[in-house]
């Protein structure tokens, strides 16, 4: 698969997402990691809006992070996205959140694509992308 | 109008909701704001939930605040909402939060009533509510 | 162990806590689970806020959930907390989402207790509570 | 005065910062405002992280948006933010949100500096900046 299935991207602490103990709150993680998907989905050729706009709706079945050092107000963290497998029905990736070269934080989820009904979506190259793969081109 | 126009309601203010200050953060006001006006409604015997799946939403077109003296995590704070007014197209609010009676914040917001289309629509007592008000039973 | 460690309460869906799909975002989840162990806390007779207080926090080192069924606005939701482990250097919880009886989803968490050097303490009785258990009292 | 008062930068709407009407809540443009603000005072020469370090915090006395037309999930915004008064003990700013020219949404805000003993400050370049300003190298 000549697709992309990484992607590095900064993201700078906002002070609404500290908390009192001027850590940032465990939680703001999980739409970090969202983030990385829009952008890693975006770089490989793909939009999870557009997506939207056909009905196609990806859900999180699984999540989890682990944390190593807190994050604080404006920190330039780094978030690396990895697609870490694809099946029928499942799309799992992994996160890693570091400061200048420190592990923060790293997670994994497990995602599932519905239609409008709620029903499961068959995951494929061609349901994902609208254009073809760098292999596909060749 | 005997319809009921103020509601009181409790919030325990949340971890996640405060900042490095170890203030409540100021943006969480405008969604306690938000909550009051829902359960105003509900208690006026309206529900935002079922005007939405009418095709009926309400747009905040203004909203402000002012601080007086800082929230903090674990606080449990008193928020009042009131309908101010009541116009052709307007719906006005006002809100105090207070914490033992000292007044912590208070704001007021203008919202407007579209349909799916984005039209704005004509408020009135039959658009927002689904059953007649006191008055109407008498 | 005669300390309380389970708890249920109520939380209503926010507006601000749906996302464009209509469901409740997952990362709302875990801003509910540290309101299950603020209130857990609480009903056995600690306080996480007088912990801070006296140089004490807790800070979360793991955390996960697993999503069922969405929940959506207005939802009132049961959120049940319960303590699964406690050992030398780590406070383990469990929770269980529930609605009107149906599982939306259920997550995990892994806490250590740090002062405010960032040293880990150790986790005993003493330090969690002001006043002895009713095992203590007998 | 030399100071840089003017600053924009781009913000793209994140999904979770989106709602059931699928549209950019309002209460998260609060949060982009405080952004910009980071972001001003950084490109003028000053660090609110800094600032905090050395005992001294901003806080929200007033704060107020007007809203012009919904986000969406994935826009691309552009927040420009500005300095519009600097008294004794009030510092004011003005924003304006826009997607490629139409304007989504202006707001402006008054901040209060206060010590760690929760007195009010008196602003001045010295207080603020750490560097002198363009004027000042002259």
């Amino acid at each position: 698969m000549t697709r992309l299935t990484e992607h590095s991207m900064e993201i700078r602490v906002r002070y609404s997402e500290t908390d009192a103990m001027a850590f940032l709150h465990h939680a703001t993680f999980f739409v970090y990691f969202e983030m990385g998907r829009t952008e890693l989905f975006r770089a490989a050729g793909g939009s999870y809006r557009r997506m939207e706009e056909r009905g196609l709706f990806f859900v999180v079945t699984h999540i989890e992070c682990d944390y190593k050092t807190p994050g604080r107000y404006d920190d330039l963290l780094t978030l690396t996205t990895r697609i870490s497998r694809m099946s029928f029905a499942k799309l799992e990736h992994t996160y890693e959140v570091t400061r200048q070269g420190t592990l923060v934080a790293k997670g994994k989820s497990v995602l599932a694509c519905l239609d409008r009904k709620g029903e499961v979506q068959r995951l494929s190259e061609e349901l994902l992308y609208e254009t073809p793969s760098a292999e596909g081109d060749a």
